[in-house]
């Protein structure tokens, strides 16, 4: 597949609107479904493979949300492509890694995607940009019933949709969103958030989902619970813990720009500093400085950059969108200069003052 | 004394001139005399010490060379103006400590000064730019010999000239360099070359002398023998040694230029990141920082800064420097705001490509 077209054009999530944009980067909406008639994926002969891509692809064609998405198998991708939809937050790290040809199906503006053969048959995603759960879940329900009308989902009447691991068992919606929180880890609160959130049940990752450890201040938080509740009522009661945090975050800001402002805002000038001038930069201290800078334009501290070039930055800035831009592979030593040029030159486009 | 034409003025040994003042930032020589008639400093009493200091300060202006001179006394000199002579290498520590009454004398250039009543009666000091130590003992030769007119100095025909200790009896001669070494620290080189220093008898101190530490690879190395060799061959020695630290130096430099480029033009470029964005800095960050700055000027990474405002701001982002700028006393945590504002405002007047 040509991904060339994708790499300068930001997903829409990334294109900070929405409420609480400015900590939350983006809020999201998954729901597990399997189909009748197949095992589960891990147990799926090759042929059954084939056939089910084929069937969620049709349902796919007939949607009116789906029907101009992109549909892609990985027996057509290379590494470097499954990288960059992982880096895209389209694919999960396991799906990328499956041996087996799986199946992707994403709109343009990457709002929608179906990883096909995942731990469930499907996996539909909605991301959008800022705190608007319901609209995710507006918009995911309809994709939902509109696939559901040419797919058959495993559903049991006591239990709801039935899923490959009992967890997402009954609504199999998982909410969630990623929240940037560098007051609360500067003022030393978060682990006492992290904390209360294990305690109600709700999982906290990094930028890339399951498996990654939080970077650069950026915390991925979701609900675990699918059963027993109406999906309405699941968003409902995550939305009002995501509520909470936003507020603690705020309140971390206002106490660190009035008590500690010196110390504060020389973190984040040095951070633009050392942006503006490395020739080498790991992802992560790209990540944690980019984090900084983020925090310098919520304060205002930083004027005349905008939060949809920092939040593009961020995942421009990751291996495999450096490698497809400059269109070879880079080992990690090139990739750090390669990094440290694009933001380089991206950030000395901007008049800052 | 009103020093404030002093704080914006640089002193001519900073003006970046003379043979390989790009590793070598000055070239200094002192000369230890005393005056018979007289108990050694830590003796003297108070009518004893007005009288010298008075003697030497009519001998000054006398002589040719000290006309013109500045003469002040330590009693006439607040604590801040004592370190403001400090920082400028006027003075020692010790000297500008001395609860009693004392004197300095020297031009306006600052190129010659006199130090009257430090461990020995006079301490006459040459100090020039770049790496020569000729044009430093020429000049305080005629110096010593135009104070000597008026002055007698204890002499004893078989030791030479008397001091207050043994280490700087006969010549009274010390020639010292101070250093720019960033490349032989950064290649651990140093070590070896510290401890060759030492089998040599020769000694190796900081940015301000005796009893203060290499700050920002800077490094002032001076004689210690003053016995039983003519100044002009003590100073002959010496010079030797230097000219071989400056070769390995430079030889570090092309090393680096050629087999690390990337992360040694990096630590570079950061370091400008940090000098120009940074809201609170402490003298130490500063001097290593100015350091590598100065470095990447050397080896032409960075262009369009020159190595006189460099040197300038290694010395004005000193404490004392910084308050009589401010025109006020400052607390450390006021100092660092201080500090990064000048270094700041005096990197942003430059166009640096």
């Amino acid at each position: 597949m040509d991904l060339k077209s994708f790499i300068d054009s930001p997903c829409e999530w990334l294109k900070a609107t929405g409420p609480d944009h400015d900590i939350v980067m983006s809020s999201r909406v998954r729901l597990a479904r399997n189909l009748e008639g197949y095992p589960f994926s891990q147990k799926l002969s090759k042929d059954e493979r084939k056939t089910l891509i084929e069937e969620v692809k049709l349902s796919a064609q007939s949607s009116t949300k789906l029907k101009n998405a992109f549909f892609v198998e990985t027996q057509n991708l290379n590494e470097m492509d499954r990288r960059f939809f992982v880096e895209r937050h389209l694919m999960s790290v396991e799906h990328a890694n499956n041996k087996d040809n799986v199946g992707l199906c994403f709109t343009k503006t990457e709002s929608v995607s179906v990883m096909v053969i995942e731990e469930d048959h499907l996996r539909i995603q909605v991301i959008q940009s800022g705190f608007d759960l319901m609209k995710c879940w507006k918009l995911i329900d309809q994709v939902d019933n509109q696939l559901e009308k040419k797919l058959s989902f495993a559903f049991d009447n006591t239990l709801g949709y039935l899923t490959a691991c009992p967890t997402n068992v009954g609504t199999g919606l998982r909410a969630s969103c990623m929240l940037h929180l560098p007051c609360l880890v500067m003022t030393k609160q978060i682990n006492k958030v992290l904390q209360a959130l294990s305690k109600l049940n709700l999982a906290v990752r990094g930028l890339y989902g399951e498996g990654t450890e939080a970077s650069g201040n950026f915390f991925q938080i979701s609900n675990q619970s699918t059963l027993g509740q109406s999906e309405i009522d699941i968003i409902d009661g995550f939305e009002k813990v995501i509520r909470q945090i936003i507020d603690n975050e705020r309140e971390a800001r206002k106490t660190l720009s009035e008590k500690k402002q010196q110390k504060f805002f020389d973190q984040i000038w040095r951070a633009l500093g050392v942006l503006k001038s490395a020739r080498i930069m790991t992802s992560k201290e790209a990540t944690g400085l980019l984090s900084m800078l983020r925090l310098g334009m919520d304060i205002e501290v930083i004027k005349g950059l905008n939060r949809k070039n920092l939040n593009e930055l961020l995942i421009f800035a990751q291996p495999a969108h450096l490698q497809k831009r400059k269109g070879k592979t880079l080992n990690p030593d090139e990739r750090d200069i390669e990094r440290a040029t694009l933001i380089r030159e991206t950030l000395s486009k901007v008049q800052i003052v």
